[in-house]
């Protein structure tokens, strides 16, 4: 019998401060909910999740790499790396890992330079605005692709 | 004890013909799948779910005004008026709705003039990608908000 | 003894919302008062007024064809469909119709996509801002136009 | 022994007016005579034809739709809908029809924002300029590439 | 019993010309017959009428300053530095005067540079194209503000 | 009895290895079937057609100058150059020569720089993705021109 | 006999400063010898000629209106309002006179907002770094002009 | 002994309402406070201070044209003219002043035709932002630099 | 007593190298002189200060984040990360702290791409080509920023 | 004794055709008058001059080259070249010849893409509108040059 | 045994004059030497080598083509036609020809309109700023290429 | 004797990929390979070589800020940095390095954000789409000229 196949949820700057920062933007919540919400459905869907979370851009692209044939797909909230780093597509192209983009403010009613997404189009998945449940969503998008791929 | 909330999902044009068309790009499941999908899901929640279809722009924007003061939300994939249709943006902020945008298929993946939406800024939040799941997410993100204000 | 010239006032998207729609945007005076203010003044003018208001892009498009020939010309304020259609700037083209173009709310102070008008360059004037005088300026630009003709 | 191919004639916004709609662009002739050239043409070439206007983008999307697996392709001539609609374009994707565009006019030298077509690039041939000839070609381009076809 | 408020009618460069200059866009009236319109209406109306022109963009900064806690309201027709002053709308900002933006002829359907004003934002109301009958639309939109305040 | 009418038939550069060059974009068939099926329905005409292609710009400025006011028309398809040739379009406007624009291949799904043509806004007529079709329906164009101002 | 005509040579901002200010840019010579230059050529050519310089964009508006109907022509260096002011170039518009536009160095080769000129496209002709042979060759013109017409 | 270097601190339109102008925008210090903090300042550095405002683009043109070879340096508030005026820059350049900008709001905050100076890019320094203070920190740049070159 | 406020000065990517990188730009003091220039000043205003430099994004972001709630505010001279950097920009909204932009050369002299600046429009105040006075300008901003909300 | 500098007058695509190539543009001389012109002034001066056009990029190219340390100045006018040469102006620098840009029209007040030229900022000087006047303008700038050089 | 393969080294516009023209841009090498420099590489590599210089657009367009099946790679320095040729650029896909493109100057450092090349998506391999060893460089990648197939 | 001259080969992030990372782009082979290659070629040419790879944009500028007046120049391939990183391009500044830019797929034909890139116009020559060889190509350049400058 296989092991269950693990899903990273990738955190990127500022969101160590989720739950403190601009709670009127991104929410009373912080990173310990997002792990027990997405922890509880991963349980139910039978699928194992890793948690990591940096400020510096090299730590996030040292760990997809490192993902490489490893996970089977990353949960994603890039922060502002999403709208300035290539480095770290390039990583998620290299490592060939499936990932859902997750935003937990709806980015499309913010700044101009938020509009622009280095990881949009290499995405399964986009989900912005619907807050922590972002991230369950992204969890139900990368496991109903490994049901249908299995 | 007063009457369940109603969200309404709402859905524009070629999308009566989903699941027949360009299956690659949009999945097999028709619109029937979608319903289905979501009236379980919205049974769960304790809510009332609406479906509308239409490819006349006009007859949408007439939709969403009805529902000014009765809807509790809408879950809408306006599909290529998403990108062209200001009258839409007007209704929805002229009937005081709070709206999820939902999209098949990855937007961000394809032609740049679906880069553009009138919906996504005043919406509360916007997924791409997700397949039809994308919906059953968009009832469950208005749903949760109909609690917190309960 | 001819009868007297007729002005088609034509009302486009979500203005059959007018008076309940964002009233901090577009004033509380709905339909009903701008057909009273504007009838009032078509009878001082010696005028006659019509009105007509649609959600839909097609049927503004087959009113203005209708009066080709007909109307001494149309107050418009074509709401959405004044940045996006270029079927209604074709109409009016194509039905010769003189055409004051009137917005109630001041657009100029509002989103960038509401900056582009098919109409404004083929219009004899634009008025934007003066709340529903603005609809009966238009009438008496025309109104002096017919004047100045006869 | 099967039945001859059909194929449809499709226009758009004010198309209904032309031969009375500014003749000095778009010349004397009416859709009938369009009508007739086209049939001619039709008969010498084993070929049905069928013709539809209307002002109404969706019922445009609605008519493309129904035509999905019946016409053998369409001539189309979507006027203004040409430039703003991507209904449209949905439609003969969703629908598999090849299609030629036809304007009547030189559409290259008019307005900017006539220079943008939603349709040019997923059509089999465009034809401007060459007035009501532009319909009777189309005719000619899809015939030949179902008799390559066949 | 308090002084009837006044409202100032501000022309800008090349204006004292009207009436000799390009008559076939500005018309044949001039300054003279715009101040007798409007001081007609004004006496109706029950407000008290200044009337200033300058070609100096320093002069009309200067007396709009001068207006500040004076005048009841600016009807103002910059001509060309409508265009190109952010000096004269920083002064409307310093005074804090409300004012209505007039051009006589449709700017709308003229040169690309005339399609930005750095008042329109700042202003009540914006009437282009409606010849000198702006004028006194300006002054009925400031009066009927003044009317709603009182 | 008059001499009848010639039709000049210009192709630029590359169009000598037409049939074998890209045959996927540009179809099998090679010059000589080009001149073939222009010169069968110009006999039908009644009109006389020449031939002419270069690689060199200065060449095919060259021979447009010489045909002013000798052939009555153009048809022709300048290759590559019609999107970067100002000269080409200054040797038509000094020679004064009805042209149509031809493209073997839809143009308007191809590259971006593909967009931009120096010749159809003082083309009669443009016609892309037709296949050698496109040269016949050009000589058409131009007869019918012909037969209309005769 | 009629008076002899008479060109104003009108310099606008700094070029009081001409012959001290960046003579690496503007040459040695001052005023005073542009005038003599232009006085010289003017006596061989039979006009009169006037100089005026101003650093004030309402002084300079001032004297070109109030050359209305009198002078024949302008010679126009209008300095760095060649680039911002539009009320300059309506003021030649509405004074109706004929203007040549000069520039002592080669504005073309220097910063990007000095391409900008809100006179070339109204100007007989556009002289630049010529140094102030420009002035001389600008009266040429105007004379030419007079003599041609006369 | 030589006398006492010179600095003029010149201040353009609307600054004669600092304090009373928008006091949330500008704080509530006016030109007096502004002379009497550089004043003392100066005093302190051994440096000789002027002040000068208008809101006569022209007449800032004279007045930095003046100082050459007298001035030492400018601190210059320019106000909006910064953002329009290449006849103040070209001012500057011709007299050959060094010059410090300054900004008593934070023009980086506020609208996009603010984020353009025609005199940043030839001034010594820049400051924004730091209310009346940014006149000190002016004239201690230009006293720094005075006392690096003697 | 309270112990007294502090203020961070923080320097980003490359300017450990002041004093000896490229001095005809960046001047020949380094890090040491602008310390013992803010120390100095900080003394006088009863401040303390502390100092951090940074190649790492990343660990500049972390700096900012542990200063929420400590310090009073920040003197940041970003260096090229104020070109490129939004998670920089989202650490100072997340921390609360104000702050001020400093560079030591003026960067509106500079390449087009060091003019956009992601803290300028979220900073009290922005200094630019002041030198190394800069910093002791930034604390002085600071200081009074203190001094007025104590 | 020296013998004199020679001038060439270079002529590109289409000048050949000057007099009879659209005269209500281009005026009524042809290329005999223009050297008669300039041959005449030439005289005057004592320099010699000669002239060359040609419709063919590669050959005003290898003209140019050839005169690399011969000619002392090129009056060019490149046509359509102008706005499309890149080579041609490699050329000029190559050759390291002065050149001064005439063209007979005020291309200033034609289409979007003749306001590119790739000669104007390295020519000495550029006259645009003067007529045929502009050939012998551009001989004494010229003639001047080597003057003042000698 | 077979004929060893043919590379062409071919050389666009001014390349003539390398080693005389703008030796501080272009280098004092000649294209005797770049000949020198490859043949001696080619021996050693066994492959055979072809120069081409033109000056004409047209020339090294039939050239190209004229390669077709012949040569096994063409080393293109276009000079200027690189940023302006799609003529040659569609010989090229016509030709099916691999190409490395070479430029001696690092063309990123010149201007703007150096930036395109029509060329460089096309190309193998593009090496620019490496002076006439960019040639050599060219044929190597060339080789292995040709290596790598056999 | 002096110690040889030593070049640094700097690789940015994901290039420690290389060779597994989409080998259908960047090749099979991978870093050691290029090491092998680079050392080769070195001792041939007498200079020592040292490599570094980092995935962090702050590894990368200390490292080069640390070989300033130590490494002869380095051969750097930035990756992902290329296109975003300005703290880089100021490393290279500050630490007067000459670099050459190696890039192994032809990043023309790539996507739009790879055309822009911050160190290509500081390099010395810019080498992209030779495969690893492009490695031994820089160091060339390097060698070249440090012999011609020794």
């Amino acid at each position: 019998m296989s092991a269950p196949a693990r899903i990273l949820v990738l955190n990127g700057p500022n969101l160590n401060l989720l739950g403190t920062r601009q709670p009127e933007v991104y929410g009373a919540a912080g990173l310990a909910e997002v792990e027990q919400l997405v922890r509880t459905r991963a349980a139910e869907l039978g699928v194992e999740v890793d948690f990591h979370q940096s400020n510096h851009e090299g730590e996030l692209v040292d760990r997809v790499q490192a993902e490489r044939g490893r996970a089977a797909g990353v949960v994603v909230n890039a922060g502002a790396y999403t709208h300035t780093s290539i480095a770290l597509r390039d990583a998620f192209l290299a490592a060939e890992l499936p990932l859902v983009e997750v935003h937990i403010s709806n980015v499309h009613a913010r700044e101009e330079f938020r509009q622009r997404s280095y990881l949009a189009d290499i995405a399964v998945a986009v989900i912005t605005g619907a807050g922590i449940l972002g991230y369950r969503f992204g969890l139900e998008v990368l496991a109903e692709r490994l049901a249908a791929q299995s």
